[in-house]
């Protein structure tokens, strides 16, 4: 198989300021073409680290992807280090040049500055992919049977050039193994557990097939991967073992397919016809962010109420004053109001409300920090649980939205 | 200055199944102590990978700190590997031991299985970091004058270690430098224009402080890094710079502080003893969730409402049949009156308000994917921006935050 390793270039990584999300998607595209990504590094805007960064990739690699240190400021050396590390020279190159006046008369609609014509220089001896999103080249360049790639670390335009350019260029070039993935989702259930309850099942697995354990916030994603070049033969193996690992985890599956636990909700709502409405104080907006990032959502999400405030909850929710004044805001007969107003304002089918104290303050002796009530509920029924949560805000944020989803498609399914 | 390599280990950041925020954490707290990362890497599950990048790691950096690879699944190697590493054996720490059975007992209030006392080994000749959030013990190992780190990929639980005894620990052992960050936040302004602008500036800059942009979604943050040993001729010298920064982007600049837009907005408001209301349509409760993300945020966070379909709109919020009917839910009209009926419902000082159109679907010739409408505003003035993106869902999101939040801000700034 051909395995490839990433570069990111900058010392905005370094210093901690950035979240490489760019290598993790660049991962997932690589693999789901068939090239196993061994090795991501990081390394800053220094000419040795960028240059021992290089020699040890390919060393160990036959691709060689490289985001970043290509932006229009002072601090970005990468493009003279690849023309000095090909032993060629830096050229202006007509196609880029285009390109940038392109973007900054029809996209940007700003005058160009001398710093952006500087963009369209690359070394000589590299192949240009074109940048059909913003200024900086992609560069590529072949050595012996190796090849780099040399893409800006801006998200949405090296996305573009790896689906559009580079990912076919690969297909082509190398020949590669077939691959297949299957994935499903767990929530609910510990990873140790998981793991002993099918302990049996991973340890007769055949050589041609592995099983990933991938936690997240309350929730595990099983993925078996299979690798060969008998496709017929392959996809019957992994489909034989992934019927038997479904039938195992059943309890605790939320879906079959490589999608979110929020996605997995907007299908059963969108097949069922039927609506949905949030009403969630601690968590804020999350729950209702997690819902909408899914396109489509506007079919089933009727909308969501943030009410921060008691008095949100009394005067727009119609939660009850007594409630809040005998039992508090954190309660179940809080939520259970919150439902029933949710339903009410947003006329949906279905409604979710949430109420907590998420830290790092506003705990109490009762209620804790991490103490937080959820509620799911229709017009006929409400089911409530209580929650108990340690450690930071973001966490508890997280795990929150994870147990309502959950159960309220729980309840969905149980419904007739 | 010491070095540090971060080695991130686990098959699931090379399938891209999952982020690395753990390494951008750890970085920021390494820096913070006068720690100069110079590289992270991530590598998979494999024996040969990890070994060489401990070697390649432990050939640039005194300090090498190792996540993930420690959990109680199969796929784990990272523990037995240290043992080999380090010429030494797997014995079980009673310490650990302990450990591991308090937090079944405890806190999981789960019985405990074999698979979980196995954690409790460690190798003969480390030294164990208790783990207070978790089972998996850390390891610290020292050869020669280099220290070896290794912590569980949790993030909650790597993170207690890190603030709790690695960073102590590194700080007693190695002889720091004294550094310096100060760090400024401009909004609507691009990074070329900016470099342009303080090019002087830079270019001017001692060899002692470096200036870095760090480009975010319509944001760019600079900052500028001082290292020294006379802690007091560091500082004169970092805040005249910074003074000097400070006054050559003034028109751009959101806060002069290392905190985001939406905290410098909630400073601002907490000081003038305001509150403020969200009407989202299109970000789906995205921009109140980044409010409620700040600790302390219900001191001046009423609500939010997402109107995601127009008939909330209309009944929720006020916004008149006639308007939506004419011009549209994406149209100046909506969001001017989504201002005023979020002021009514929450009872706020300001509001925002945003409608429009993130993709990849729901666009029309006249009204294009992209194309979104923002408002600020109070009882007496509203403000409009029309804003057109181009590209993906979560970015336009992203970019909508941005703005609507910045020019709240101004807003806000402008009132008496």
């Amino acid at each position: 198989m051909t395995n490839a390793s990433i570069i990111t270039i900058g010392d905005e990584l370094l210093i901690g300021q950035v979240i490489d999300t760019n290598s993790a998607w660049m991962a997932q595209e690589l693999n789901k073409a068939g090239i196993w990504v061994n090795r991501r590094i990081a390394v800053g805007d220094l000419w040795g680290d960028i240059w021992k960064a290089l020699d040890e990739a390919s060393a160990v690699s036959g691709i060689i992807l490289i985001t970043g240190g290509l932006g229009p400021t002072a601090d970005d050396i990468t493009k003279s280090l690849l023309s000095d590390y090909f032993h060629t020279r830096l050229v202006v190159n007509e196609g880029a040049l285009k390109n940038v006046k392109h973007i900054f008369e029809t996209v940007l609609r700003r005058p160009i500055i001398e710093r952006n014509l500087k963009q369209a220089e690359v070394p000589e001896s590299c192949t240009v992919i074109q940048n059909k999103r913003g200024t900086a080249p992609g560069m590529l360049f072949e050595r012996e049977d190796k090849v780099f790639i040399s893409m800006p670390g801006v998200p949405h335009e090296m996305k573009g050039m790896m689906t559009e350019e580079v990912i076919p260029y690969l297909k082509k070039k190398f020949k590669m193994p077939f691959i297949i993935h299957r994935n499903l989702l767990t929530a609910g259930v510990g990873e140790s557990f998981l793991a002993d309850h099918i302990q049996a099942f991973e340890s007769a697995l055949p050589a041609t097939i592995k099983l990933a354990y991938l936690p997240n916030y309350g929730m595990v994603r099983l993925r078996l991967t299979g690798m060969g070049n008998d496709p017929a033969q392959l996809s019957q193996e992994i489909d034989a073992r992934f019927t038997e690992l479904k039938t195992m985890v059943s309890e605790w599956m939320v879906t079959d397919e490589d999608i979110s636990l929020q996605e997995a909700l907007g299908k059963l709502l969108k097949t069922r016809k039927q609506t949905l409405a949030t009403a969630e104080s601690c968590t804020g907006g999350y729950i209702a962010h997690l819902i909408t990032t899914i396109p489509g959502s506007s079919a089933y999400f009727q909308g969501g109420l943030i009410p921060y405030q008691n008095s949100i909850k009394e005067n727009v929710l119609q939660v009850k004053k007594h409630t809040l004044a005998t039992v508090g805001a954190v309660s179940e007969e809080t939520v259970k109001e919150m439902i029933t107003g949710a339903l009410n304002l947003f006329q949906s089918d279905y409604a979710l409300a949430v109420s907590g104290i998420m830290g790092p303050d506003g705990g109490t002796e009762e209620k804790p920090v991490g103490t937080v009530w959820i509620a799911v509920g229709n017009r006929q029924t409400t089911e409530t649980r209580k929650l108990w949560f340690r450690f930071d805000r973001q966490r508890n944020m997280e795990l929150t939205a994870t147990n309502v989803l959950n159960l309220l498609r729980r309840f969905i399914l149980s419904q007739p």
